[in-house]
């Protein structure tokens, strides 16, 4: 039975919403529905405009017998720019600070809403490259890394500080911390990325940037390529860093434990965003 | 400016998918699409049908001036067969075996397509009652959680067997680990939960039941409600189970490493799935 438009829609934006960066034949909605390929084109020119003008991200159709539709996710500057400093805000609260100059972050990466964001505005520095895998370290990089690789369309896979028996034959490298100095170890199955993949890292928290530097590493070790690197957080760091190009969302400046206070900018993410939005429209 | 219908169902299906569990008022919608609250009423009346008809769950309007709309996730039992009898038979390749008669997982449970349905899974079943809270412990049980907390629209908490600096002062109690006879201890950050929080648990992987015996001794500690255990895989176990009431997607009955074949069927999910949707009817 013929799918009315309205339906089809709902239904097509459920579907591309869910299934982004993966291309879905113009017949496979044909059939779906009932529906002439004319209705569906002109249902998918309705979707691609409502997209664009929310900031959705863009809806791409390729013409062709091996044509379809692609959902590439994205943001605007507005957008992302609201989130970032409401995050700013919360990350600047003092009750987040613990012994040690340490801060408590939990809430806010295990708050869905907001992790759905993260992965968005990540995602979307990444849209018009090439990404097999999303990686990251166990434990507080998962979720982000789960938010990313859900918006592209890809796995995601996780190095381990502590050998696991249910991860098979792994692959490791030793890193330095480049905060304290001290060597440490880091491994990945060897089932979970194949060599050659083109890989996104994220993490939640990056100082001197040694975790990052071990994590780049093991890409070598499976000759994967590095697509970039996202963090959600940097904070200053007196020293030479292991990483030299990298997002990061936010920039703690300053944690002070006399007066209680966190200094909190955004990072150099908005700077990355327009860059890939100027180079796809030239 | 007024927006046309065709744009309010794509922003509208694209916003209620986003806030699941969220009541939304009916003015919110209103001012976003500059359009009459009549125009919004026949708007959630095709969503609501077009949701239905695809079993994407249940699209709850409430009349009156604390009313509004609400999405509750949920999922169709032949969409829940299909999905959990693709999973059996991935579970069931005898390429995951470990020694040790271990399985491979990280596969399955490191790929959004797979983890956004689970989620929709475990979702459901909870779809009429209060929940605060998903929990689980580190590391594996990390992505399930999140997913079934971004369908939920409620935090995620994690349980480790680690202390770490960034959590701040944590509870912590002690489990036997019924599979191996080890005592073992685990917390939870004080912070991450409220008391008298109803929380839903959820792991990857349940044996003995004495993991989730320790988060069900954690809950208490913060004079937590339990609401339902979901596991995604449970291997047969010889002897006395430390749980009794919980669910399983999936079924691990054999694991043969003479013969390296895996025996999986489906666990007792459907059932539960069936006798909420039964319940809600009435």
């Amino acid at each position: 039975m013929k799918v009315k438009r309205s339906d089809r829609l709902i239904d097509m934006t459920n579907f591309l919403l869910d299934h982004p960066r993966q291309l879905v034949s113009l017949p496979f909605f044909v059939k779906r529905y009932s529906s002439a390929k004319s209705s569906i084109s002109e249902d998918l020119g309705i979707i691609k405009r409502a997209f664009k003008a929310r900031g959705l991200g863009n809806v791409q159709t390729l013409p062709g017998a091996a044509g379809g539709v692609e959902y590439f996710p994205g943001v605007s500057v507005p957008v992302a720019t609201e989130f970032l400093e409401l995050m700013a805000g919360k990350l600047a609260d003092k009750e987040r600070l613990l012994p040690g100059g340490y801060l408590y972050l939990s809430d806010l990466l295990g708050n869905p809403n907001y992790l759905k964001v993260i992965g968005r505005l990540i995602a979307a520095q990444y849209s018009g490259q090439k990404v097999d895998a999303v990686m990251t370290v166990a434990t507080k990089g998962i979720p982000i890394a789960q938010s990313v690789a859900g918006y592209l369309g890809v796995p995601f896979v996780i190095a381990r500080r502590d050998a696991k028996i249910t991860e098979g034959a792994t692959v490791s490298v030793n890193y330095v911390s480049a905060s304290s100095d001290r060597i440490q170890k880091m491994e990945l199955s060897k089932r979970s990325l194949s060599e050659g993949a083109h890989v996104v890292i994220v993490d939640d928290f990056m100082k001197g940037g040694g975790t990052i530097r071990g994590m780049h590493d093991l890409l070598k070790e499976f000759q994967a390529h590095l697509v970039g690197i996202t963090v959600f957080a940097e904070t200053s760091f007196k020293g030479q860093r292991l990483i030299q190009d990298y997002t990061s969302l936010l920039k703690i400046v300053e944690i002070n434990t006399q007066t209680d206070q966190i200094e909190v900018q955004l990072g150099n993410y908005l700077d990355k965003l327009v860059a890939v939005q100027t180079s796809k429209q030239e």
